[in-house]
């Protein structure tokens, strides 16, 4: 138990705490939904613990978090635990996992295969929760044709054909920085509806599409604020 | 303008939404400081751009925040903006990466040459923004003596010596997992104030310690929410 402890630390999204998304799901706050990934997480290793049912306040100590915040959590989607009972893990993460759509499988195509592509499509993390990078795209003619594990790169020209053919939902962007904007427009044009970008800019994209940023930057910079008077 | 209105799409720590950190800077939210590096960037592209002076509300549309909520972060650290005349760039920019430590150098070191260690040694984002790695660590003997880039790998056992003499302060962890702990613990047993984790894990670290994780797992997992309703 003890080592999920800091589990609460993790990256998500600055928007999170400026605005609340535009969408269907106006009636959840987006730092709700941001959390709902760190729940299941928990709740998966208690599973692999063998615990069977938890309280809200067990789980807050899990999280850092109080008990009602849980519970006010978890109150958007539904009733989950009995009062005095604690939540079934199994039940709950189940409906999670429904709820924040990672019990079905998703299609990513990544474009840029330099060594961050190299190491996204190498990262093994994604595949075990439903990720899959079914297909890699490059500017470069030269990549064309060249072997990334069992993915053949493709030129940016048969980004239409393949996301349609494959049902591609995900577009993983890893373009030098002056290239993105340009490369998230071709995806969103042809039927891509959630960017995960990891170019240091902030490309625009259409409200409807989901987008998140990843940039170790911009978490270094607000660790110094906290390191520079240890030193 | 118009190019930085998504801005604030950025990663951060949810941890900042729990709960704040316990430091001296108590007083300062540490959501206020996880938004501090965006305002940088954000004046930095506005300097490029030969903008001198900017309104809390332009700053406000930039980063799709009120031009109160601006108001009230940069009042943590002082008054930078006069009443109707708005706020000095460059001034404020330097004020800011004063405050967050980011007007020095600070050097770090890579724990982890992996394909994924590769990549993150191989970023180019680092090094512009002040952030150095100088030295690189695997535990596979194998490795040690290999060169990336100019950095030759080091045995783990070189760690005290290096981070005293090189005055590295903070840890770049990109080891599987499992290792992820042991690692971190020995980096903090000699010196390291800062970790950058992206092990898909949750490391315990001591309440002094800064960790920020990199994990686009759970960013992808928030962004399915939205997605599941648009197929």
């Amino acid at each position: 138990m003890a080592a999920l402890f800091l589990l609460v630390g993790r990256l998500t999204n600055i928007q999170t705490m400026l605005r609340n998304r535009h969408t269907n799901h106006t009636e959840v706050p987006e730092v709700v939904v941001l959390r709902l990934p760190i729940y299941v997480r928990v709740l998966n290793q208690l599973i692999d613990q063998g615990t069977d049912v938890i309280s809200s306040h067990q789980l807050g100590e899990l999280l850092q978090m109080t008990p009602a915040q849980i519970r006010k959590d978890l109150s958007y989607f539904g009733r989950f635990g009995k009062q005095g009972r604690g939540y079934n893990i199994e039940f709950l993460m189940e409906e999670l996992r429904q709820i924040l759509g990672i019990d079905q499988a998703w299609k990513a195509c990544l474009v840029g295969v330099g060594r961050l592509g190299r190491a996204i499509i190498n990262y093994p993390g994604f595949s075990p929760e439903g990720f899959e990078i079914v297909a890699a795209f490059d500017s470069d003619p030269a990549q064309s044709g060249t072997m990334l594990g069992n993915i053949t790169v493709q030129e940016m020209s048969e980004v239409p054909d393949t996301i349609k053919e494959r049902d591609i939902s995900i577009g993983v962007v890893a373009v030098p920085s002056v290239e993105a904007q340009g490369v998230i427009n071709i995806l969103i044009e042809h039927g891509i509806k959630g960017i995960l970008n990891y170019a240091p800019v902030a490309p625009q994209v259409p409200s409807h599409i989901i987008m998140r940023n990843i940039d170790p930057v911009l978490s270094l910079q607000s660790m110094t604020f906290y390191m520079k008077d240890l030193l």
